[in-house]
């Protein structure tokens, strides 16, 4: 069986279970061999306090089979400029059979430009400013448009994997996956959308999260003048 | 607003996403500090070979509100026998305000005796196993006795945590975590029990899985042996 490799992107700020969660479903199967790629070597920290050790790093990644990058807080701002993230994103894609993200993680991927085009999805905060990036935004949970699979938010990693592995190792290994993680779940609450959680929710959530918010829009502004500019 | 201390025991060969899925959702609130307790503060290797880097050690880990002890693959059985992590895990239970676990994390509990004739619940595939050692087995994705608050296998942390978050911060902030997290579950195979499976993919399951599970087994044999001799 062909070994496949696959990659998340790890970066200061990182949100920890938008890789984590993808990342261990898709560590399971036998022949998959997953890399946490970092700018550097260095351990970095992520939105949560995490101190997550990279197993590779941009310039010594084997060429992946799946890159997935996964959304951050603050920290995110940083890679959506980063030349040499970007550069490396659209030189795995070029060979990639899968180029996925979950959550912010695809405003990363069209900041490089490799969602111009395509149909795609992120966290329901964000979806405003995944459009101005050239991105048909669909508001589902796993969105497929020919080798491009992104996620909705955080939690939608596991969904996202499971997808992921059905695509490349059949329907019986991602089931397999699934009932070895029991992943059966039955959230206590029915407020994992804006419209069932509710105006009074979503109206403290947005607020709490204004400042970062705003910090990714002016990003998300400044990267689609650019690309007009480079039409 | 009093600063919640939120405590996870990590060991080597712990299942990564048994402890990160309910980090993530405890780590929101403002008013919760979440810990990483390693036996040592060496960093560790997770089942799945992601490094895990402690914040605190058995040793000086602060008094804590919530204990939550996670499964793991074959670095379990260890564990489930040492005297040093049981009798902190018996101490920091007598004050913690929740004893809690994910997946086979509750087989560690009850081998410190803290979930005798409790009711209680593990992954699917242990949940003999946990009976053995005198625990009243519910077969539910997020089960409460009392002050213990057990969760089924892996992704169950993350109902474990939101139901966690509703008693210790109100129903409210719960929501917002799981809006924020966007944890609106559309799993893309139906296959998270053994039911739903079918009998075909938990044979492979089992097979491939029974070296752990023999090797959990034998421990549990001992351990529970010893709870009657000590009787």
């Amino acid at each position: 069986m062909t070994q496949l490799h696959i990659g998340f992107l790890i970066y200061p700020g990182v949100i920890q279970l938008d890789v984590m969660a993808a990342y261990q479903v898709l560590c399971f199967p036998s022949n998959t061999e997953t890399h946490l790629i970092g700018k550097t070597s260095e351990p970095i920290i992520s939105n949560e306090g995490l101190t997550i050790v990279p197993t590779t790093t941009l310039e010594n990644c084997p060429q992946l089979d799946v890159i997935c990058v996964p959304g951050g807080g603050i920290g995110q701002v940083e890679v959506m400029k980063d030349a040499d993230v970007l550069n490396f994103l659209k030189c795995q894609s070029s060979t990639a059979q899968y180029v996925t993200s979950v959550c912010t993680g695809s405003l990363i991927l069209a900041s490089a430009g490799l969602l111009e085009g395509y149909q795609a999805t992120c966290h329901w905060a964000f979806r405003e400013q995944l459009a101005m990036l050239g991105v048909k935004v669909i508001c589902e949970r796993v969105v497929i448009d020919r080798n491009r699979v992104t996620g909705a938010g955080v939690t939608s990693g596991i969904d996202l994997g499971l997808t992921l592995l059905g695509l490349l190792c059949g329907e019986d290994v991602a089931k397999m996956t699934q009932l070895m993680l029991e992943y059966d779940p039955q959230p206590p609450f029915n407020a994992g959308t804006p419209e069932a959680a509710g105006e009074e929710i979503v109206k403290s959530l947005m607020h709490a999260g204004k400042p970062l918010i705003d910090a990714f829009l002016t990003q998300t502004q400044e990267t689609a003048a650019q690309m007009r500019f480079n039409e």
